[in-house]
């Protein structure tokens, strides 16, 4: 079975047409307008930089079904370039007409890195985040639409985003590695020897999208890069790292990291900046959080120091997936080494 | 888009290989233990068939983690044969050493198209039942073994199948399409256009594998087929099909079929066959029901006759697919087809 053990490896043409055909159902957009949390925080975000955006023109990257160039229209920009790449767009072009939006908003389909706009504009409005941030690397086509066609002074939506990590306790791995020695009094058949394969195929190398609870994360968040969504370049994005340091809250048994990140928009009129954040201690989003097990759990107590560097960068051969490799001490632990990578989901069979 | 839309014609080389490696993680195992339902039914087969079993040679067709042919030794075999195909064969060998059954649970890596016994057998018991019983089609590999490694008169666990069919009210589908209508409300943009390219997507032609509740059938379910596993043969796998004839129990609107089944296992000296049942009116199992969404919901009030012709089949290109052929009619409606598919989740990509 080895030809299915390594990766396909797809050219960057197909791997690009897996990611835009993942975007023509309906199903992902459904989930991304259903998630009150990213829907209302952009329409907040919007409608608070009203000044900046009316009488402007804008750039929606990415722009799906069309609502973020809509609620720009909504808040007074005289022309909203909405460039999608994706078959979704002609969706898009529906609902721009069918809110009276066709002399605001005009639907170009094709990617950024291609289309030609009439001019350039005042304001880029973009939705890129994928899971861990950077997964689907769309954050690539926003800086190019930056340089290639955003005005000197010109505003980003969201202007900044930042990755935090936090030591994490999940137990549900612990009961599906418990559940092999339950099996004997269930059934009257020993499978605890079955722990150390399942050890190897449950506490893997794989990035997990999953719900981490408030009660699972054992310190407060560090926060281990920014991104200044401004200045930040392409080449910049090819290795985003940094340090990270935590003091357990008390004694548990970390299991896993949890990687979550936030977006930030600016606000002119107001104290605060707007954050859109995907953290366990705020309310959910379809983003969920990352979680990367580690090969066994330690124990921590209270004050026990977790440190480490992260650093997160696209896979050799496929652009669009993103890896994590982490360099971590928990305590007086021996320094551990670990590489993650999201699942490659075109390759895998489901019975 | 077009070579993404086509779907990937896999040799059956490469169909086999996903196939056999979907099981070698331990989820699935996981999943396939923890059903109590499935596990502790076999298990009281077996032992219901002791004396069927006591002092006999016995064949465990896909023998996985090799749990059904310790309960075959526990039951008093003289020897099983666990054939497995993946890689799970080697979980199957430390199992077996560390329940001291290698004197009597002999473990065969191959596929049983390919493995030679040393003797025939006189019992064959086999867990092939895939989603709507059919899907996998490892069923053809147990007939394959009993035609030539089956004593005559020997006896096969389970012995006997059946499928049923009912019409159903979703109700989650019917808000999924709802929600484009409410978007308006909650943000001030009219997605409601969404809904026919919503329709499309949702009410299409895959086989979906759901957990139906019980408020959701709509009539007593019908049975449409029945396969006795000591006479079916291949060519008849190869188009499983019936009639069913349904009457719905009071006024609602159908908007699926549902469809499951059940595997019989003789019991001698009992006045009852013991039934493993994945029916809605019976505890969960990991199957859950196979529901095939209709283009349109129809309107049905009591004893509305809902009848039809219902056909099972093998997708041409990709032999373990299973497909649905639907002709049937809802009260005094016109006549309705429709064909039905299991995702081909090995060209999917997910975001």
């Amino acid at each position: 079975m080895s030809h299915v053990a390594k990766k396909r490896k797809l050219d960057k043409t197909r791997q690009d047409t897996l990611y835009f055909d993942s975007y023509s159902d309906v199903t992902i957009h459904e989930e991304m307008i259903a998630d009150h949390v990213r829907t209302n925080t952009y329409r907040m975000a919007i409608l608070r930089n009203s000044e900046s955006i009316r009488g402007k023109v804008v750039l929606d990257v990415g722009a799906g079904t069309g609502v973020l160039s809509i609620f720009c229209a909504q808040a007074g920009a005289k022309k909203v370039y909405a460039v999608e790449a994706c078959s979704i767009a002609e969706q898009a072009v529906k609902i721009v007409k069918h809110n009276n939006m066709e002399d605001k908003v005009e639907v170009i389909r094709g990617t950024v890195e291609t289309v030609e706009l009439p001019e350039k504009v005042e304001v880029i409005v973009s939705e890129w985040m994928g899971y861990a941030l950077l997964h689907e690397s769309m954050l690539n086509s926003v800086l190019y639409a930056r340089d290639k066609w955003l005005k000197p002074g010109g505003l980003i939506l969201p202007s900044k985003a930042e990755l935090f990590i936090a030591p994490i306790s999940d137990p549900v791995v612990e009961d599906r590695l418990h559940f092999w020695y339950t099996v004997k009094d269930q059934y009257g058949v020993d499978m605890s020897c079955m722990s150390e394969f399942a050890r190897k195929c449950i506490r893997n190398s794989d990035i997990m999208v999953n719900s981490v609870t408030v009660e699972d994360v054992l310190s407060h968040p560090a926060r281990f890069a920014e991104l200044d969504l401004h200045s930040v370049t392409a080449e910049e994005l090819r290795s985003v790292q940094g340090h990270f340091r935590c003091e357990s809250f008390g004694s548990a048994a970390v299991n896993a990291f949890c990687v979550y990140f936030t977006v930030t928009f600016p606000c002119p009129d107001k104290p605060h900046s707007l954050v859109l954040s995907t953290s366990p201690f705020k309310p959910e989003t379809h983003w969920k959080q990352a979680v990367l097990f580690l090969d066994a759990p330690v124990e921590v107590v209270q004050d026990t120091l977790v440190t480490g560097e992260i650093r997160m960068y696209p896979l050799e051969d496929s652009a669009r997936h993103i890896c994590i490799h982490m360099d971590y001490s928990i305590g007086q632990e021996k320094r551990q080494s670990k590489t993650f990578s999201i699942p490659d989901w075109s390759s895998e069979a489901q019975p």
